[in-house]
């Protein structure tokens, strides 16, 4: 972790971050706030509108008011960067609470969101962009509000450190014998030619990554389809990937047992991981 | 809240509480922790066993290691009612998380296990005691492990909150046209003298007022079932209570607009409410 972290509007030493949080913080004992990922690319925030969006209606679709306004998220993310003189590639993570009430199941709307902030270096996963990764299916027992990005994470943990354990990189959901996304990303089908995932509702994370890749599929004229997919899809799909912010856009070779496209890597994956790569400049918030 | 809590081993005074949280506890971050709420009834703890029995389950069921042994569990919490001396009535809230890590979905099994426990006075509540409560029917939008108690309650919470401003005292939630639980207590059903309640299973928390309260009612020679309840019985129902170890057996008057037995509290409730207050002495650890 960087040296400097955002707590509340102070930037302060991460050597001095512990013994801050207060036991009457919601986060603690509800997980009672939201959360989100930004992807940095040599110290700039990649698609930070649409993250900041997201943050934004996840708080409302929870009833937690905002601390600070968008801007003033603005000005402290760029003063936690430059406080750093963070110039390098790294994640951005920032988590809102709903704040400091004594524990009742019943929260009161007036308390103050307590929020923090933190930069990581992280490189970008050059083996699995260029190789894959293998998923395994699990059956998706998470709550029915996945399009809220909150804190509320045991499902996915569970999931994905049996995923690990088992030699998988993630999870693959199915409910009710569709399938949803993975562990902590989305997931695509391509077939005849057509890029097809998850509608955004209930049921999944609308993934910036998601969006974003669903728009550059637009630019380079491949037909979108967003709907349900069958589980058995799965196994006649030409190619498939999952999209997360850390990670862009990765190649999946097998479903369990099941090699994709013959275990290889395949032809609109790289030409979407390649657009991606050309975009990236277009979509930097420099501060 | 009283003076002193217990913090690792450690009773440590409560005004000197804020500050001791990590930022890398896992709680805080993806809510990873299981918790009890414990009856002290003029500081003696109720049904101790059971409650350590579904601490160390729920521990077991999400591979957290525990931080130490039911044995000291017991001598620990002992030191925090003596400490503060609390001959009273009260709750004992215990949480554990699943400790220190840097942020990453997938946890070290490896990590040492955070815990604290606090005491709050709790006064009988008369008042819901003698003259019931509402409740709401909700759209049961849960995770499928409902019989693990942890600090993943965001839905619960919302619905919580959502009752109490609609005027009810706690959502009662079905999924698939079944009534499952309420928002933080069991729902019972009686119908042509038969005490109903949901079977423990995932989709409940199987809550140790329930196990009672089953108890009690064999006592009592009131045939009891464990089964599933339709969402239509509700409106034919003889009587309906809910339970919870902070409230013991509490009569449901009227689900939404619906009165329960003419909105009047039924005899079988009455009659286990006396059974409850009359066994309490016999299953109180006083140390």
């Amino acid at each position: 972790m960087e040296k400097y972290i955002l707590w509340n509007g102070d930037i302060i030493d991460s050597k001095e971050k512990d013994g801050l949080i207060s036991f009457d913080d919601r986060g603690y004992q509800f997980g009672d706030g939201v959360y989100e990922v930004i992807r940095i690319y040599k110290g700039a925030l990649h698609l930070l509108d649409l993250h900041l969006d997201r943050l934004f209606r996840s708080m409302k679709e929870l009833n937690i008011t905002p601390p600070i306004s968008r801007e003033q998220f603005i000005d402290e993310l760029g003063k936690l960067i430059g406080h750093n003189q963070f110039d390098q590639d790294g994640n951005l993570y920032v988590q809102v609470t709903r704040g400091l009430q004594p524990r009742a199941h019943i929260y009161n709307p007036g308390s103050k969101a307590v929020y923090y902030a933190k930069i990581d270096h992280f490189q970008k996963p050059v083996e699995i962009l260029q190789n894959g990764v293998s998923v395994t299916v699990q059956e998706d027992i998470r709550w029915l509000r996945c399009d809220i990005k909150s804190l509320n994470l045991l499902p996915n943990i569970m999931a994905m450190t049996n995923a690990y354990h088992n030699g998988f990189y993630e999870p693959l959901f199915v409910r009710d014998g569709i399938v949803r996304e993975c562990g902590a990303s989305n997931f695509f089908l391509v077939k005849d030619g057509k890029v097809i995932t998850h509608p955004a509702n209930h049921f999944i994370l609308n993934g910036i990554t998601r969006l974003h890749v669903l728009r550059l599929a637009k630019e380079l004229n491949l037909p979108v389809e967003e709907r349900e997919i069958d589980r058995n899809e799965l196994y006649t799909a030409d190619e498939c990937f999952l999209t997360a912010t850390p990670l862009e856009v990765v190649p999946i070779t097998h479903i369990d047992e099941h090699k994709v496209n013959g275990g290889e890597v395949g032809r609109i994956t790289r030409k979407l991981q390649k657009r991606y790569e050309q975009s990236i400049s277009n979509d930097l918030y420099t501060f």
